[in-house]
């Protein structure tokens, strides 16, 4: 294995290779952010070249994909045959861009996108997204593993990106939700701690109805089966004033209001929730 | 037990009491929507005095609080030793206001609140919470067991509409957060379907960490353990930046950040993401 780009997660992502029994190489432009990791068993490269012909893998790992394409473009052995996998933050285009970039230069690439924090790489906990092609990650899967909970998406380069930002959308919104509920409880004297559970079961369980509201999204067919989205806005009205009464933020629930009134004055008052992905699909009044 | 209101949801009351075999009486304006009611064996009484009277316990399941201060006034025997509980539709200031209305006229008064749909209504999944004086509601648990599954969250009677409220801006997140990670993945060609399972996994790990955070909340102290606010804001940007590239909406991901950045302007992006307690607890910028 090697990798390049020792900041806080490349440094977590060498030790954990180490830690698994992988003879690592390393490289970073400041080579002393190295020491530590020699002294664990790595070896440095002295060049990005050097790193690049160390190892069936070579993971990057550095700030941008600016400086991702600054190092290999330093190789002087190029990148033919090189197995290249980029855990650097970015968004799908820059990924799909990257793939192009490499494959014009012979290299094998795989995008990939860290969800978690640098202490919990080389656990159970660490999920690790991969986009690419899939015999690139069949072949490294197991090495991979070494780095957390490993998972592949598809072919398109851009998936581990969107479903980062988007898995991150999800845990502001629990976390936003609960704030929102706790601030309101909290003006009744509430405790956070004796609110906390309540909120937990039902985001517990609204999860469980996604896979069947996905199936309405697929089908295009938004039957109010449950509830129409006339009644949600109605209560959506009670948050607001709720809200309002008692002096906490008002600006999620009425954000959710307007997407809801919007869907509803296009006609879909009747349906159910999920019609929503027609708001969400589309740039908002302000984007 | 006494049902008076007989829209849908006090039809679905009714025929939970009957069903579990308890022996009771209902009302409504319109005498007509009790016909069917009354084929199952509820008694239909002739006045709102005689229902008030008929029952040990009185639900009332009306449009709004102002209907059921008139329907309650025309009783001629008056209120006093009545157990009412109200789940009427309303908001905190108007639960509270209705429990010293009805204890200024001798009446024991519960306020609560109905997390389902009329269909769900005497099977588990129907939630039911109730607040007010304890011991009102302990007497007449087991009853209200045939509605649901029936909870009590304390003494004051606003806590049953603050909770519903909060519960349903839990539910209304995710769903919008599920929605937007699924408008995003959608432009890469992913169904809805193949989505969900990620968001539903990413929902209920998030639901996990609220009781810890909720204890920072409680200390007022958010020692960055995790992770730093302004790296939320970082990835946050990259959300909207994804979301635009995409020509999805960008308002939810925008809303997020404005929240984030103000915290952080404030002092507060090197602390813990529940840190932003303080502006979810106080009007926003167009509140």
């Amino acid at each position: 294995m090697a990798v390049i780009g020792l900041g806080l997660m490349g440094r977590a992502l060498a030790a954990a290779f180490l830690k698994a029994g992988h003879p690592t190489t390393v490289w970073n432009r400041t080579a002393g952010k190295a020491d530590q990791l020699v002294a664990e068993g790595a070896r440095l490269a002295p060049s990005v070249g050097e790193a690049l012909k160390a190892g069936s893998v070579t993971i990057v790992c550095v700030t941008d994909y600016q400086a991702m394409y600054e190092l290999l473009s330093e190789s002087e052995g190029g990148l033919d045959g090189v197995m290249l996998i980029n855990l650097t933050s970015g968004d799908s285009g820059q990924a799909r861009e990257a793939a192009r970039w490499a494959e014009r230069r012979g290299a094998h690439y795989l995008d990939g996108a860290i969800m978690a924090i640098p202490s919990a790489i080389g656990t159970a906990e660490a999920v690790i997204l991969h986009s690419g092609p899939e015999s690139f990650f069949e072949e490294h899967e197991s090495t991979l593993g070494a780095l957390g909970t490993v998972t592949y998406l598809g072919a398109d380069p851009g998936l581990a990106s969107l479903y980062d930002v988007a898995g991150l959308a999800m845990m502001w919104s629990v976390l936003n939700a609960w704030l929102q509920g706790t601030a309101l409880l909290r003006t009744a004297g509430v405790d956070a701690v004796t609110y906390a559970p309540f909120a937990r079961q039902i985001a517990a369980t609204v999860a469980e109805w996604l896979p069947e509201y996905a199936e309405q999204v697929d089908a295009g067919a938004f039957p109010a089966e449950v509830s129409a989205l006339e009644t949600d806005a109605r209560a959506m009205a009670h948050l607001i004033e709720e809200s309002e009464a008692v002096g906490v933020n008002a600006e999620l629930p009425k954000l959710m209001k307007a997407m809801a009134d919007r869907a509803i004055a296009a006609g879909h008052g009747g349906e159910q929730y999920p019609v929503l992905i027609g708001e969400f699909s589309r740039p908002g009044r302000d984007d």
